[in-house]
């Protein structure tokens, strides 16, 4: 792990540990699988991408926030079920993908229906942003590089867009995304040549 | 490898392997390293980008069109200079991304100026299709899978994107992408499943 990341991820999967356990051993007497919850929280994502789409910023950002802890969840349960396999991980990932496309894919049709220009390019500097911070890890790994570096992953990115679409300060998120996403994307650039040189 | 993957690529480097070969040396002589070459062509995408916002879709495929067998020639570089190092191999496949975002970022500001929702909309599908094609085959090898299958990679989507640019019938292509390119990581997803059962 670099130590330019403060994992944040990691302090919150701490804090919350408690009440996730207890949702992660529900579901599991249910028989509710991981990956079913991996595929909820895409379906949800596609309802909340809606909503932006339609001008419903407020209601598309409440249901991404509900959607957001499951991107923890389905990891704990699979952990509880015995059952963590690396297609789960691979799943759970690329869903992860396409959580933020959906969702910024709302934005942009939001911003499109305004004639945003400077919205509508921010937007599209976020999602590529996003994906590279997102990229630039997955190939590093296939390579026996680490990875994990830079400020803003996803658990940032998921907080700033819910945070601008529930006070409806949507443009300003979109910015903060566009910018660090891809200084942190720049920033595992680094981090891998680094460890290009040491090696 | 896949067996649904016809590799187009592999056919071109072939086909042309004596060009390459020739270029390679010659640069190699001049003191030009394979990273420069990769460099180089995301200046130049650069530029092709700039001329397709600017509505000269001509002027910025025909220039995409020089840039895209540098893709290829920076590895044969690589190779003839004995340097085929794992950071190369990096910084080509992130700069790929940034090549392709770049250039959809030219065309997703022509259909912006024309206030051009479809075409707005096919562009940042296509993109997500892209990005997803090579995420997916990252984070497949990252885990131990195989990721390289479907039908529409790099080398495709760029083929396409220029006939569009040079033939003035960019919605087209960008439509063609974004359903393929779509498709292709849906096949990668598909693939790593088989491969996660039969382990």
């Amino acid at each position: 792990m670099g130590k330019t990341k403060p994992d944040f991820e990691a302090f919150l999967r701490r804090t919350f540990q408690a009440p996730l356990d207890a949702a992660a051993g529900f579901l599991l007497k249910l028989g509710i699988t991981a990956n079913f919850i991996t595929l909820f929280g895409l379906f949800g994502n596609i309802v909340a991408a809606f909503l932006i789409a339609s001008g419903h910023l407020l209601a598309g950002g409440l249901v991404a926030a509900f959607m957001a802890p499951l991107d923890a969840l389905d990891g704990v349960l699979a952990r509880k079920a015995g059952v963590v396999g690396k297609f789960g991980a691979f799943l759970d990932s690329v869903v992860d993908r396409y959580d933020e496309m959906i969702l910024l894919a709302g934005v942009l049709y939001y911003f499109q229906i305004q004639a945003y220009t400077l919205g509508i390019m921010l937007t599209y500097a976020a999602l590529c942003g996003s994906v590279l911070v997102s990229y630039t890890r997955a190939r590093a790994e296939g390579l026996g590089f680490s990875g994990k570096a830079g400020i803003f992953s996803r658990i940032e990115r998921s907080i700033v867009l819910i945070l601008g679409l529930v006070f409806n300060q949507l443009l300003i998120s979109v910015g903060i995304i566009a910018i660090l996403a891809n200084v942190t994307a720049l920033q595992r650039i680094f981090f891998v040549w680094k460890q290009s040189k040491q090696a």
